[in-house]
């Protein structure tokens, strides 16, 4: 049987845009929003004494920041790349493609992408802006501390 | 048990070529054409309110057009593009990779290929000559939009 | 004059940054300021009867638009995208990588980076927001086209 | 005439091994090393209103962190990492190699390293166990930065 590529709750709301508009806005993390981001990743994985990786990365998938802790293997470093990348590109969590590939759509292993829990996309005003990938823990626990780290960006967005 | 590489209803009716022809004909979309195909493609896409990216490369895959729609993802421009290539340099529609993995044949996830429904050869006199890619909607709804194309061009052609 | 694109949400162009901000706001080409861009750099072509490839791409070199003319070799859609890719990345026209190189900086050829004259970068609110490339002429003829689409949409942008 | 690969004033001054010594003491700058280097180099390149890209790789040139300054185009993301790379597989500064390919060297054009200056080496008793990289400025100012950087490292480690 094959299973349609669905993804639930999708909360992207594109702004409306002009006809034959030229261009479109949107916006782009800082460096200051991407320390906060992984100043909250970094304390919610220490405070679980897990050694990580952290990125951020913009809507495209261009690294902006990255961090590799001490405690996290060379993989670690690999992974939360991926996983921010793949999360930014495919605009959501790389658990949606993680779960996609588990029931049996493993076709998705041929695309550019790391299928693995742990990439978690930056929404704004509905919009995908960039992502968070870690790595390091369970692929359950690094979705953990990416979405802490994106919390922070929220809370000081608000 | 092994699977057979078959594919039913292969349409392709080689023009019988002089014993020792030392050249063949065959025909290339023009940007024209392409220009058609991705037309025909946009309005269906918008008809249905789809955001999708479009791409029509040549027999080797060479891209000749190529378009991102505003509400696409960064992964729908690979997407269209490697299905195209996909569809091109095989001469069959992605979905028959597609099934050809989901039925058991995984390794051809090793190979340089998307096996993913949604991409569609351009078939004129019997030949493939070229084929259209679409991502952004269900692998269904990408292969309907990517058939709405190229039918632009049959009935200009016709 | 125009002002086709003015949104709801729109909040702020290049305003200066608070100490500290989380995000920064930008502005993306949409599909139809692209395809303006290239049917303005086609007829500019097609007036001088160059056969040639043009690229549209974002602040990260991904691609929006591309169209491979049909007098266009198959370097000219290789050349047409890095161009494009370059004039984006490094924020300015590839004409001053190119300058760099003749004067002797030849280090610059072992960057990833095609420094030809021949891309330009699409500047919104002294913003660089993405690029376009041209190949199929003299690189001199394929800036002046490049050129030639960027100014159709400043025009409407004005 | 071929040309000798020297370099001058090669401070490596590698501890005495024991005879068949099958291990050998190293050191690898921690993340919080990895901080205090970056945040001394931001802090140089702000005092100069430059706007920069940071990276502190391994002996191997694996990534440890990255920053992206706002001001900072793409390309200077590719040039910081290459640089540190290069400075770190090489165990010189990129100014060696750069100065190496205008003398004429440009064979080196061909190895898997950027020879530009503004790469690094992070010196630890006489041994090189990482670099740093810059990009942003002229690269004679990327250098400064990244020695500015170092040198933190260099009086925390006194």
């Amino acid at each position: 049987m094959q299973r349609p590529f669905l993804f639930a709750a999708s909360i992207l709301v594109c702004a409306p845009l002009a006809a034959h508009a030229q261009l479109r806005d949107t916006k782009v993390v800082t460096l200051d929003g991407a320390k906060n981001i992984v100043a909250a990743a970094e304390a919610e994985a220490k405070k679980n004494n897990w050694g990580m990786a952290f990125a951020v990365v913009d809507m495209s998938g261009g690294l902006i920041l990255f961090h590799k802790g001490d405690g996290a293997r060379a993989s670690n470093g690999d992974f939360a790349v991926a996983k921010a990348r793949t999360a930014a590109r495919f605009q959501r969590p790389t658990k949606a493609l993680d779960s996609l590939v588990a029931s049996g759509r493993i076709q998705f292993l041929a695309a550019d992408a790391l299928p693995i829990e742990g990439g978690e996309p930056i929404t704004v005003d509905g919009q995908v802006i960039g992502a968070v990938g870690v790595s390091g823990g369970t692929s359950a626990q690094d979705a953990q501390v990416a979405r802490a780290g994106i919390a922070a960006l929220r809370t000081k967005n608000d």
